[in-house]
């Protein structure tokens, strides 16, 4: 058979690389369909001369359409058979994408344990995005849980990898020269700086986009994700296309302006849950809540660690009382972002 | 609070400018949309070595969608509380937009008056779309109506300002190198010079487009305009999300293409009524009328004043009895477009 | 009337070239627009390093794309007045398409004949498309049923021309420096190569796309395509828009890269037929079938014959017992590639 069926759980062996296929050269055309596809408004990521303010050579891809490209790259190879996208850990972004770069991505196996059931397992993987020089642009780990194809085949020897619960501010990775000190307060959109924010504080984001099919599917190409799920209607037995979980990250973000616009940049992914599956008609809307501080050694830029919840209902309602997440809860992520001081 | 709630009609004074955020870099992404978006065919618009053939430097940036990026980034200042968009002057075109520029607004408020009612009232502004090197690009006169907040402040003196009607010839900007002498009509797509329109001949333009909720969504968020209503199905009692006016104008002056092909160049907007809303699913055709006809100092360059009407009914018709709008009609436009002599 | 009513069948003349207006700039907007509108994979098109490592100087626009702004373009000329689009002959892509391009078209009447009925007419054209600097980018043979509008203009002379039923390989054009000997067949997605494929043998292609309105349309908006029926849904007594068949070549062409990810480059196409209307909401799948080999004097280099049959059905059906497609099939296209040795 010619066609790519998938790797199942018994495919993978821990410690080996998986180099994806597809490299992608980015342009002006992917950063205006990102503007087309999601209310993306923080300014280093609209405007060359507010970049270059900022010390970058010119506005980058957005960090999250980098985060896509190298995701949708590892879907034929990690997730085309996985039941669910189980979390995301240690990412970070380490190079800013610029139109002429050419991304490409590899995957490391860093863990693996069948379920109890016999009938799936989870893969643990370190995904790294690379440019056409081989500088990494950024990396994260995800974890998935994939079906096993023969049932007969015994299980590897478990390992779960230890992952960082968040990544230390120590960690983080900036644009050599970032620079806030000079920052245009009324070009980027709002007041509120790095001392506004206090650990605890949530902000309802206000907004609310309802999603279309056309939407979803071409963002979700865009990204050259080939999981059949997002766009084939016989996939489902309920007929409904599944949005990429990614879609809404990126729709949360961007509603995140609205109280967030100086959040400029994102450096690190600590943790993600897609709660909830998200279909058209659905409109989706944003709250955040502070997590952290942290001061940085480039002038003029502190960091935030945030909490981003994409939900369906109101704002600040997460868990019930069970402790798990509320139905109308989409997206759980916990992220690091780069604010003037 | 941190999230933007919008200016109230009591937050606006006379004689002040407002700097509005989120400049914006175009590329050729822009333009590959604006053709995905709307049946955009004005060679001018399409093909550099067209551009080049008529003295410019190469394809600018369609003149729609400057104005839509400079109109979206006053939204979140002018008219996020508005609850009505009432009309335009004194709108000129002064400098093309090429890939690579990257656009910024401002809007000097001129007239302020208080509705009868009280809970209400009509703004002025005056708005600058301006490049990167602060050469002013466009600007346009806007008047909305806005909601007060706290209905106790006193009204402001009323200040009406006095807008020409039309913007006469004499202060129509033109591109430095703007020649139509070696025009070429066959790749243009049309025969009709400034010499085959009359004043007071109307034009059938026969073509429509059914509008879809993400065509819509899409070019509105291309143009970072925050309108909740165009994006969100819970903010209209009636469960719809209007479409932007905007994406009708640029609709309607793309379907004019069949009759005005060689209409190239729009270089001031006289007048602009949004007559009645417009939702997914409506069919949109346009008609035009010529007003008046102007000479211009460029070779081989003449101007149409030109009616641009778009509607969900059949040509021509455009009040009632009464003296209103009818309910089909969606726009009237009134407009000064460059054409080969 | 100052709008274009299309050509009639009496208004063609044997011989006679036609000049199609609105020449056409792409850039890197073209291509990630085409990116979000198909699930294109193949790599050449995608990375700008990947396509030099092949030969080429970047990444060119897809074969495809190309082809659509030209057939776009004859549109107004050829096809406005069309009941059907019959066949395809003799295309050949002769030079590839890279951002900063300007493509025009023209067209020559190489056939005519009405049909016996007295109220149309089969119009062959010879169809080429042009950069700026007049080199030939694609050339092709098309035919249409053309309405007649004066039933009493008398027939012309039958002309039915002799189009050969495959390009033969001695006729491919290919791209100067093309060299496949270096190719990378991890980054192009798989192991397959040109000894791999036998005459014969047939490939489910697996994937399936639903259709959705905005999709198609904005696509054959892309291309300034104007056929009426894909935009206005009063075009069509069942209120339904017609998707553009080129939209369907595009589909089909994106899904067999699950199956055929190095048949990178499209040089020929032999012939095609448009089975059956499809429309929104349909989910297009592809299955193809290799009808040829071919050597070829470049480095590496190897071409195949594919038939590429789009479908709403199960793969590899097509022909009923009456020889007719089967109402399920979309497209049946017959078409070169080249693959790595």
């Amino acid at each position: 058979m010619k066609t790519n069926p998938g790797r199942f759980f018994e495919d993978y062996r821990l410690g080996e690389t998986i180099v994806h296929a597809v490299p992608r050269t980015v342009s002006g055309g992917e950063r205006a369909m990102y503007h087309a596809l999601y209310p993306a408004r923080h300014a280093l990521y609209s405007s060359d001369k507010f970049a270059r303010a900022c010390g970058l050579q010119q506005s980058p891809l957005d960090d999250l359409a980098a985060f896509h490209i190298v995701f949708g790259k590892t879907v034929p190879d990690i997730s085309l058979n996985a039941v669910a996208n189980l979390g995301y850990a240690e990412g970070r972004w380490l190079r800013q994408v610029y139109p002429g770069d050419t991304l490409r991505a590899e995957s490391t196996v860093i863990g693996l344990k069948e379920n109890s059931s016999g009938t799936s397992g989870v893969v643990y993987v370190r995904t790294k995005g690379l440019n056409q020089d081989d500088d990494e642009v950024l990396e994260y780990v995800r974890w998935v849980m994939v079906k096993k194809r023969d049932l007969t085949v015994p299980p590897p020897a478990a390992v779960v990898p230890q992952l960082a619960p968040v990544v230390v501010p120590e960690a983080l990775v900036f644009p050599k020269r970032l620079d806030f000190s000079r920052y245009d307060f009324a070009l980027a959109g709002e007041r509120h700086r790095w001392a506004d924010y206090e650990v605890g504080e949530t902000i309802d984001h206000v907004d609310g986009v309802t999603i279309e099919e056309a939407d979803h599917m071409q963002a979700t190409r865009l990204w050259q994700n080939t999981s059949k799920v997002h766009f084939d209607v016989t996939q489902r037995p309920d007929g409904r296309r599944l949005v990429y979980g990614g879609h809404i990250i990126s729709l949360a973000r961007s509603l995140s302006f609205n109280g967030l616009a100086n959040a400029q940049m994102i450096v690190a992914l600590n943790a993600g849950a897609h709660a909830n599956p998200c279909f058209a008609g659905d409109t989706v809307r944003a709250w955040s809540e502070v997590l952290g501080k942290a001061e940085t050694p480039m002038p003029g830029v502190g960091a935030l660690r945030l909490r981003l919840v994409a939900t369906k209902g109101p704002a600040f309602a997460l868990r019930g009382e069970d402790g798990k997440y509320l139905p109308q809860v989409l997206l759980d992520l916990d992220y690091w972002a780069l604010i003037p001081l």
